[in-house]
């Protein structure tokens, strides 16, 4: 049936996809630009209480009592919840359903004994609104025994104090991997070894929309609904379930907007459970919204780590080995276990080289500060490191940055490639990719408008940076995603999808999909997502999945769908099923001018005419369907250039030219495509230069608004520039995921071409973020005249 | 596999059903009973509009002019509309998907220049609280003149007046049929004739729940979102897309409960129309919620009606011949197309007799009054005329009313028989279940009862009536019915289903089969539903048909997931196939103690583990299936009998005994059952006493509350007596439709008993309702003395 979809995954209709490939407009931008997105705010029911949580001023310290009478007084203040209310309600503390069970850290829903950090969460006040709420929050008497808090992550192994007592350590975990020690030999017979200590700082994904969520309980009933803000809906409700005690199909968890997630809002926080615990208790539906301070005290940090890494190379400059000893610090509530990524870290080091040997360690170590969270490439350090690291190691062998990178990276034709570390590399082009890049900024050319530039005192910069990384995950329920489409008995048609548009565009890429396959136009595919209710577990967003995973399981439910109409039709106008084509809303006899039949007609009679159906054929048109990945794993890659210039008095940046070259399979949209990298590359921009949630020695939190956090704006940024090779993958349309990447490929080239602009000031950068007084601190001021 | 469904659709689970077939609690009682129904008013939506229709206050007018300007210039008023702003944008005034499409009466949603019954909507006020949109109604001024109406349908034909003046008369159709004069020979050569005229009253359903409806229109997204007290959440949606022309997939219609239907909500109504029209406009949600006199004057009437009825008999008591000729009242604004029903009185007239020759005729006329809806059983006419004649016959000829009907009912043995008016009837047991009912009232004993009171001065009666009705109907959209379950992760289920909670406990019936099928708790199975986004197209409530297509839908879909359970298992277990039972949430090997595993268990590896499948296994534990209808219709019967004593001075009526006695086929919950049959006996003993929708000879109506419009209560009716035959149906389960029934059966059974007690005076009664006042002035006063 030329009709079905092609071996590759990609969809004929009628001989040629329509939507698929092009740059549809997104179809979310009506509601989300005109200010009629529907985020956990705009929710109000009636007889709603508001919530504000009393939270820890102090890093550590005991809890001797809590007086909350006076709150209590103020009148429209209906309850004050502690530990001592919520807390014995706890089922179960720890559920998630991707990968095998992980070791679990402590997650009490409010202080008990103890608080661990600046905004731990110590009572729930609920009020008739939110000013009450505010007002009664600050009238929640605790008295604290304030202790020495365990702020440094860098002594955090060694300190007396400790974050958790009753876990004997600040060592969360510690991964042996293969420690640098049994590369000795290697590194003591290579040509050149360089060696760093790279440092990042704590930021984290500061999304438009903060945390947030309803819970509605109805006693009579015993169903709970939650509207939330969050990146995996039936997440949620599978974690409440197993918290609560309550059974899954009792609850129902709705999204209509979020605001963005960037992994923040990927799992359940401590906060989110006390809202369930009250959830029962409240008489009434409880609504809390995260201002901004406290998204930034406590949904959670990341990135805070560092590592000591190092590279031998032969006299040619090809990698003999790398070796990473990371540490990270997880603060003192981690979601979710923090090992995982730190081993993730230590696995991908090698990047898309071709390196014969690796070794890495891998400490996590807890902190009386916000608590580890997920963020946009969790694990991208490694890409970080390993990419300033070779700069470093250029610049000492006096090679050209471009060309050492040129010598290493693979080739297609070495793949598939394991590298040392047990990842095994596939469908990847990171030389092709590199190449292309390189090109577009017409790199020999850069390098002479730099040498002009510095003989007039103008100090441009060039920076690369390369990678491959994981992304649509196939293990535990990252494996599957599940699909309900309704061809409605007007013809119209619904997708439903398990997960939930957190700006993702998911909206645009489910109406081009499944349109091509039906042959049908755009305006006539709706998309409803974001409840539970609607379609059966989906993981949500998260691992770059969305795109590619939700590709398999419209492509899967469409085709079922498609080869039931062409059925029906082939019926209706006594043609072989072969011989029908469906294009524009018509399934038409090829070759035969008139003889043809509206998808309106061809679902009136699967709706309203059964008994004339051809026999095989069911009454309704509706299928679901649940992808599975053929893969663990689709390896994408892409490689950054940016050029800047320095200011060496002020050590101010300008970033000049920012260009992306990736290879992310074929694009269902490339609008989307780069929107998704123009997002993740100026987060990424941001952290190397700006962001720093920052502590002061006492655990005191320093960038609690964005007067002290630093965010990059449309003025810190160039228009990025996008470069595309495709090559399939093994999945669906061959579609790669691409929502991380940016975030992952940005920081190192920001730092190579910032350190390459102050080379010839011997400046050689290691820490981040690169602010003007950091780098204006690597001049020394003789170099200046 | 031993596990699949039993070739009668009762499906065995490990050998024996546990649910299906017991008195299980209905799980909806729960939140019903403690008053946390979700009823349309319990909707409340931010900035929502408040609507209140002005509606005419004459029968029959011509509008001279509307002046709205006092009603807009109360603060809080918003917006008045009338059909100059409405009328133009209806696409499509009539949609319905059920059979071919019928000839179309007007449905103009505002009156436009004419008036045709008190409660005509002229103009919708909207306001910021419903008191002011009162207040506001208040202040249109209407300017009508007033013209003759049309008020006695029995002259409507021959009437001057015209209540439509375009259709050119007011006989909406008339049907040939056979007409009475092709079997005079037959009745000229028989033994005995007996004729009647017989008169049903108007009288209507009064759900508790009136009609209302929520509309949200979002502008930017062009999604309509409709909460609806319905019967049927997707037919509106289909109606509302044809009436805006908006993609029906921009449509969601919600409901939770539905205080109750009976035909009344099967379809939408002008009212709605306009409802729906001011969603775009309104700027804001608009609340519409019916009050009880808007309920009895507008939303609609049925049962208005009358026959001229023959039989001849032969000298036994044999029937050879049966005719009617029906005339029924539609109003000014009939829904759906009435001829339809008018038909099926004419065809179902024969009833369960052997009957072997037939005629009828059936007219349909308009006049100024509230249109005619369906009302449960809308063709119930038939029996009311028939059981009436025939006891008019019996005591004519001397013969005992139930041994006359014992002559003539049909034998299981000559089935199926086709009746001469077109209708085939198979699978029915009308002797079996009206031998049951004399049975359990001891007939004879009661004879003697009525005989010794008779001598002590007391009127008793007993009265008897037959019905076979078809239920299920299996035609357009009636003929098919969907369904989704989704065993979640956690192994407990949700089930999905298209149609809606009306009180006629679907979710039950609905969780009782489902946990049959896949062999788990009751508690682990809950139902969403009245949501046209959780399933595809279903017809909802309607033609006995909720039960029996939602079993087949469930079934189908349960099966798929409990082949698939089993097949994990197997693998799992390492056994086969066909020795895995599915018991009580746990799926073991048959005969091997300890090899077992959790449906919990089966699940998670569906879900996350989804590379551990068996081959051929999808991931995931979800389905959907629609179900076809195995035949166009499926026949039920009962025989009702109950005992009456009649004060002959007061004409006041007490009803002794009553018994019913059915054959729905295996009862799927007899509790459940047992309420269908009671709550239409109820109905239908209403309608014999003391339902009156009556109008005053101008067309003003006299009954707009409850202090005129009497409903029976409590301490009318006796504790019904039920009993069971039990033949399977060939649709799935072998289950029957039993919602219409009681209210079929309940008529003629009270007007056979009220006169078979006044038999002593020589009454013969053959106008509805019994009134007090009706009876005592069929006792000539000087036969008490």
């Amino acid at each position: 049936m030329t009709a079905a979809a092609t071996g590759d995954g990609r969809v004929e209709a009628g001989g040629a996809t329509r939507y698929a490939g092009t740059r549809i407009g997104r179809v979310e931008d009506p509601r989300l630009l005109t200010g009629r997105g529907t985020y956990v705010d705009d929710i109000r029911l009636p007889g709603m209480l508001h919530a504000v949580f009393v939270r820890s001023p102090v890093a550590r310290g005991r809890i001797l009592g809590i007086d909350a009478s006076a709150a209590l007084a103020l009148p429209g203040v209906r309850h004050v919840f502690t530990a001592a209310d919520l807390n014995p309600d706890v089922r179960e503390q720890w559920h998630t359903s991707v990968g095998p069970k992980s070791p679990e850290t402590p997650r009490p829903p409010l202080a008990d004994t103890d608080v661990r950090f600046v905004g731990d969460p110590v009572a729930l006040v609920l009020a008739d609104d939110r000013y009450l709420a505010e007002d009664a929050a600050e009238l929640v008497e605790v008295d604290y025994e304030q202790l020495p808090a365990v702020v440094d992550y860098t002594r955090a192994a060694q300190a007396q104090e400790l974050v958790h007592e009753a876990h004997g350590s600040n060592v969360v975990g510690q991964l042996a991997g293969r420690p640098a020690a049994t590369l000795a030999d290697v590194f003591a017979g290579a040509a050149h070894v360089v060696t760093d200590t790279i440092h990042q700082q704590a930021h984290t994904a500061v999304p438009m929309e903060g945390r947030g969520m309803v819970v509605d309980y109805s006693a009579s009933t015993g169903e709970l609904t939650i509207h939330a803000a969050t990146q995996a809906p039936h997440e949620i409700r599978l974690f409440c379930s197993r918290l609560l005690g309550l059974p899954e199909h009792r609850i129902r968890v709705l999204m209509r907007d979020t605001g963005g997630g960037f992994g923040q809002k990927v799992m359940v926080q401590r906060d989110e459970m006390a809202l369930m615990l009250v959830a029962r208790r409240a008489g009434a539906p409880v609504k809390w919204v995260e201002d901004r301070r406290e998204n930034l005290l406590a949904a959670g940090m990341s990135r805070h780590e560092h590592a000591d890494v190092s590279m031998a190379f032969d006299p040619d400059g090809l990698i003999l080995a790398a070796s990473i000893d990371f540490v990270s610090d997880c603060g003192a509530y981690p979601t979710p276990w923090p090992v995982g990524t730190s081993a993730a870290v230590g696995m991908l080091f090698p990047g898309p080289y071709r390196v014969p040997a690796a070794s890495f360690t891998a400490t996590t170590v807890y902190t009386n500060t916000a608590g580890r969270v997920a963020y946009r490439g969790p694990w991208q350090f490694e890409t970080l490191a390993r990419e300033v690291l070779l700069d470093n190691a250029a610049r000492e062998m006096g090679m050209d940055p471009a060309e050492l990178r040129r010598r290493n990276l693979l080739r297609t034709d070495e793949l598939p490639f394991a590298n040392p570390n047990g990842m095994t590399y596939d469908r990847i082009t990171p030389l092709e990719t590199f190449e292309q890049a390189l090109e577009m900024l017409d790199y020999d050319a850069f390098r002479a408008e730099q040498a002009r530039a510095r003989e007039a005192g103008r100090y441009l910069g060039v920076g690369m940076s390369t990678y491959v990384e994981p992304s649509t995950p196939g293990y535990g329920s990252y494996a599957t995603e599940a699909a309900t489409i309704r061809i409605e008995p007007s013809g119209k048609v619904n997708v439903y999808i398990a997960g939930g548009s957190t700006g993702n565009s998911i909206e645009t890429t489910v109406v081009q999909l499944t349109a091509d396959v039906l042959g049908v136009a755009i305006e006539d595919v709706a998309t409803i997502q974001g409840d539970t209710a609607v379609t059966g577990f989906g993981a949500g967003t998260a691992g770059s999945r969305s795109g590619s995973m939700t590709a398999g399981a419209v492509r899967d439910t469409a085709t079922i769908l498609r080869e039931r109409m062409i059925a029906i039709a082939a019926h209706k106008l006594e043609a072989a099923p072969e011989d029908i084509e469906l294009v524009r809303s018509r399934a038409s006899v090829r070759g035969v001018p008139g003889a043809s039949v509206t998808v309106a007609e061809l679902a009136a009679t699967a709706y309203f005419d059964p008994y004339s159906l051809p026999p095989g054929v069911p009454a309704g048109l509706e299928a679901s369907a649940r992808y599975t990945a053929e893969t663990r794993s689709v390896w994408v890659n892409a490689a950054h250039v940016c050029t800047c210039e320095v200011d060496p008095v002020t050590g101010g940046v300008t970033l000049l030219r920012y260009i992306v070259s990736e290879d992310c399979g074929p694009m269902i949209n490339p609008s989307v495509v780069e929107g998704q990298i123009a997002g993740g590359t100026v987060q990424g921009i941001g952290g190397a230069l700006l962001e720093h949630l920052a502590y002061d020695e006492d655990g005191n939190p320093t960038a609690t608004t964005f007067v002290d956090y630093l965010l990059p704006t449309a003025t810190d940024v160039p228009v990025i520039e996008y470069g595309h090779i495709e090559t399939m993958s093994g999945g669906p349309g061959g579609y790669k995921g691409v929502g991380e990447g940016g975030a992952i490929g940005a920081p190192p080239a920001v730092v190579n071409a910032v350190a390459d602009a102050l080379a010839p000031f011997g400046a050689r950068i290691t820490r981040l973020p690169l602010t003007p007084e950091s780098l204006a601190a690597l001049v020394p001021p003789e170099a200046l005249r």
